[in-house]
């Protein structure tokens, strides 16, 4: 079985964005906000959404399951305040759960947070737990950067995170670390702002004994971990000139990497330079590049072909980074699997 | 011959620091600012700086040349104002000028520039004119993000910079594109901010039409490229999504990538996947990270090894990384060189 571990719901029918574009415009506006509505959407227009993108690509490409969540570009935690963030990721987490009910052999939901920006991470747990317990979501996705560009809360490593972490740790469901659009004109959302908020992530968690704290806690760093794996070398010699623990010891039982790389060579770097047991399968489609490599004749973002081919792969590595390290890392994917009829 | 186009003044005496220490706490204070006398440093103290340090590690490692700029972190633009940083540059330039001059078969110069956030880069031009005119400068470094790490200026392709870029193409010099310390609490100045910068940059090159107003404007980016050559296939993509010319048109005559990258993998990927004539050897000796590789027995900044043992690389390539192309990129270096009675 391959479980892709990062898939957003980029194909959402229209009258989503509608709504959401509705929201910014009441924004300031009480009695225009009060007065919203949330959006009809069908069922029949959920299916045609996914059937035409991520259903059929999964079925096109040989992937099983997806574990789904709302498009990340499109959480924009830096718009409005916590209310804004409320609605609209309740809004996008019911969204999730639908076509999780549709599709329930093909997709596995994971939520997007109401964070924003100057907003304690506690105002996210009951959205959290809302979620996990009523919906099935086996994870969510924790935006490092919910100023949209400009860094102004504190790092992953401050205690101004620890009640969010105290109910991931209670309900046994990992982050992914994951930044939404950047509204700094010097980040371009996924070709600077997403790769640097992987990589800056990691860097903060080599600072601290987060891990220490929670020892149980798990975090999943996409896009193939940023600049981490190629700079490698680099990060294993910074912690240690800051007299850390080697990094397998200090964070590589609660960090793991996805394989959003789009070429062969760096996802025979990422096989070669992390451990297997800390790499999981993920393509992040319908997602940020959509077009044809020139150069192999296929999509970039078809990800599996590069596992196929990767260098130094048993097929027990292959399995570990297809399945084995997914039902591992997502506590209650398993289980959950198993409830939506999934092999 | 090996030229390392990437060294700063990590050791310079301890008057240099104390002189910056007096400026920072003289800040808003007029009179005391204007009491501050520039430390006194003799050239007994520099030789003993650079001999034990850079110019040992030089000649145990086999390299000639460094082009040798003002310790990167410590430029930190975002201290005090514009006038702050002009005290300060030029003390920092001198003090590389008079080790070029010390040992003028090693070291090479590259300026710091006296940017200050929210100050339009204008006012740089008067400093890289005089570091290049009467210092024989062949460079300089150029921050992308004065503030930093909030990014509050406008991206390096905005008109806000094209002042400075007209500068660089008249006197026929190359940035390289760093950052400086980090005063956000997100980034680590040297695993965060550092890779983000490079990362950051990149992108944004991707997006603007530049190189058609300035053909022979060139860039060096540091530590690998950041997370670029990783994400090739990644930048390939989104350039192609976005109607953008392939990158070897768009940026490959202007953009150069250094060999900073600690470990043989990530080398590897570098030397696979970025076509040779854009590669510049590079060590950032004495750097960011100091250690000895336990995998290895090596130090991690010993980058010569890993150019050495990059499978694929012809001898012809490898005289290109080490020298031919940083004759091409930086344009004043051989006249410079021969100046300085080098080979």
């Amino acid at each position: 079985m391959i479980i892709d571990c990062h898939g957003h719901y980029t194909t959402a029918p229209k009258p989503l964005d509608a709504f959401r574009a509705q929201q910014v415009a009441a924004l300031g506006d009480a009695a225009r906000t009060a007065a919203l509505t949330l959006p009809s959407i069908s069922d029949d227009a959920i299916r045609t959404s996914i059937e035409g993108a991520q259903l059929r690509i999964q079925r096109e490409r040989g992937t099983d399951v997806t574990i789904f969540s709302p498009r990340a570009s499109g959480m924009a935690h830096h718009i409005g305040d916590a209310a804004t963030s409320e609605v609209w990721s309740r809004l996008c987490n019911d969204m999730v759960h639908r076509v999780c009910t549709l599709f329930p052999r093909n997709f596995v939901g994971v939520c997007q947070l109401p964070q924003s920006p100057g907003v304690a991470p506690a105002n996210c747990v009951a959205e959290l737990e809302r979620c996990v317990t009523q919906l099935g979501f086996v994870g969510c996705n924790l935006n490092p950067d919910p100023s949209g560009g400009y860094w102004t809360d504190p790092p992953l490593i401050d205690r101004w995170w620890y009640p969010l972490y105290e109910k991931m740790v209670e309900l046994d469901v990992p982050a992914m670390i994951h930044v939404s659009a950047s509204c700094n004109p010097n980040f371009h959302t996924t070709g600077g702002h997403y790769i640097c908020g992987d990589t800056t992530a990691f860097m903060q968690l080599i600072t601290a004994d987060l891990f220490k704290d929670f020892p149980t806690l798990k975090f999943i760093i996409p896009h193939g971990g940023g600049a981490v794996p190629y700079h490698w070398g680099r990060y294993r010699g910074l912690a240690q000139d800051m007299k850390r623990p080697p990094l397998p010891e200090l964070l590589l039982r609660n960090v793991f990497f996805d394989t959003c790389v789009y070429h062969q060579p760096g996802t025979d770097l990422l096989a070669k330079v992390i451990p297997v047991e800390n790499i999981l399968f993920a393509s992040e489609m319908v997602g940020a590049v959509r077009g044809i490599d020139p150069e192999t004749g296929h999509y970039f973002d078809d990800t599996k072909r590069y596992i196929e081919a990767a260098a130094g792969l048993s097929a027990a590595d292959r399995q570990k980074i297809y399945e084995g390290n997914a039902r591992r890392v997502y506590g209650r994917l398993s289980a959950q699997m198993a409830k939506q009829g999934i092999g």
